[in-house]
């Protein structure tokens, strides 16, 4: 058995998550610092080698059982020369950190995207526990997503793989994207586009409780609707069928073509729950082959917000055999 | 440098084609004999064996230079055992095809999927060379696919990855697909679909070259269609424009979550070439975030029937470490 312990981080614009983890997934001490944005995120990586040997200190983890760091952050990275090529929420740009990191902790460092980590987190120890083939989609403020196939993370040429929040899911007339294109599945299916699909609804037909809440706020939440949709409001549910029909043909066709064991769904507008997986199961075999439309279990993620730093923590693993 | 012999096999319904293949790829000698359909197939192995040993004897292959023997088959296959779960044209079940013809050849025996080795041919040697992230799309009677990322081939959770003609594409109102739903990629991009497309659109519009065509022969093929569009005739270029318009949407969406180096088209409805390669780019892009359009290369096959036998040994090569 493995007896070593992995540190896993998990740098976001706002918080660094970190956890001292044991080789078996299981977190044994986790707490969080803010990130430091001053100076181009150039303090962040002393600030993350010090909590971690204070928190050694406090844990009593000795330091020989310490084997690696697992580092998730967002945006591009170069995961074969461990840099950041940009991080926009953070400020780094070229900058590397697998080097810097190790350097200031004395321990070997390894780092992938943030998403394709809470995707391994949810493979290792959450909703895909035991899948090699795994989808995992985040519907948050933005749609993010992770690819494994064959228990690996799937990189693509130039580590953009897994943004399954572009998929085009409106083929024409889609609503305009950060990305600079349109209709993808982040303006229908986050929590944004949901939300902006409420309130296009709410203005054309104006009833039902989505009115009420309207009226009152000036605005719609996902949240609004998804529970109204629960109450079995018509047009809630009308706006969150709506949704999940994108979010079933997109996530159909890449099943169609990657053959899943599990598709996991995080992020807030999960916490819809069953109630979300339901109507997503019956859009989803809408567009998949019949075997695949029966064999591909859908499921909500588990870890919450600590699927990123046990994906780091498995990466840290993966990578010194542990 | 890798001096050994690899045999690659490619099983089809009407022929078995078979190589000599060099460490490099390159082919030594290749020929074919009859696919033996009798007897459920239980005569093609005995048969496969029978030929290499005579070939060596003619074509003076030392034996001792003879590595190993990788076969591509069609239908489903269990690659961890190296069993055919399913061929249906072959007529294999359940059929233990590595265990079998190891011990006809006494030689170690990789399979796959027929459709995944013709992707890692074009990968290895053809229109992929070089490119470890790939996405291979035949078009033929049916549409075929291979996905291969960071160099390996995918399998999805049962084999059935790859599987790129079931796509949906047309969301609602395709035509019926043999795979048991509607829409699929296949019933569009084809050169079965396109010749759908085609007599659909000449029965509506009776006019231009289509017309004499379908005059004289009361039917269309993808080639008639093909042919006129080159020579620009509207009613043929609006038929081919809307079947790279669904392949482009598929395509695109597959590279925005895959990031692939490069897409290779093969198939006969490639031999249109890079008239269909312009068509088929400029509705890829108007899908794909910008970067992915610009980055990802689309590229007709190169090796035509070779890509299998090609790919068949470099399975044999990568399981020996060759």
């Amino acid at each position: 058995m493995d007896k070593h312990v992995y540190v896993g981080v998990d740098v976001g614009g706002t918080t660094v998550k970190l956890a001292f983890i044991q080789g078996t997934g299981e977190i044994l001490n986790k707490w969080e610092i803010p990130t430091d944005l001053s100076n181009k995120g150039n303090n962040i990586l002393k600030q993350i080698a010090d909590t971690i040997a204070e928190k050694m200190n406090e844990y009593g983890v000795p330091s020989d059982s310490l084997k690696a760091v697992g580092v998730g952050a967002p945006g591009f990275i170069d995961v074969t020369n461990g840099s950041i090529i940009e991080a926009v929420n953070i400020g780094w740009r070229d900058f590397p950190l697998k080097e810097v990191l190790e350097k200031e902790t004395n321990l070997p460092v390894f780092i992938d995207n943030d998403a394709n980590l809470a995707a391994a987190g949810e493979m290792w120890k959450g909703a895909g526990e035991g899948a090699k083939n795994l989808l995992a989609v985040t519907l948050g403020t933005g749609v993010g997503g992770g690819i494994l196939a064959g228990g690996e993370i799937i990189h693509g040429e130039s580590g953009m793989a897994g943004e399954i929040g572009h998929i085009t899911s409106v083929a024409s007339g889609g609503a305009p994207c950060n990305c600079g294109k349109t209709g993808c599945l982040e303006t229908v299916a986050s929590a944004t586009g949901i939300a902006r699909l409420g309130i296009e609804a709410i203005k054309e037909k104006r009833y039902g409780l989505l009115q009420d809440t309207f009226e009152k706020k000036e605005t719609l939440t996902a949240k609004d609707i998804l529970d109204a949709a629960k109450k079995e409001d018509p047009l809630a549910n009308q706006v969150v069928k709506q949704a999940m029909s994108y979010l079933g043909f997109a996530l159909a066709n890449l099943a169609n073509a990657l053959n899943p064991q599990t598709i996991v769904i995080g992020g807030g507008v999960s916490k819809a729950g069953i109630f979300l997986v339901d109507l997503l199961e019956t859009e989803f075999k809408k567009y998949t082959i019949p075997k695949i439309g029966e064999d591909t279990k859908i499921r909500i993620a588990t870890l919450g917000n600590d699927a990123g730093v046990i994906g780091a923590a498995w990466l840290a693993k993966q990578n010194t055999n542990g």
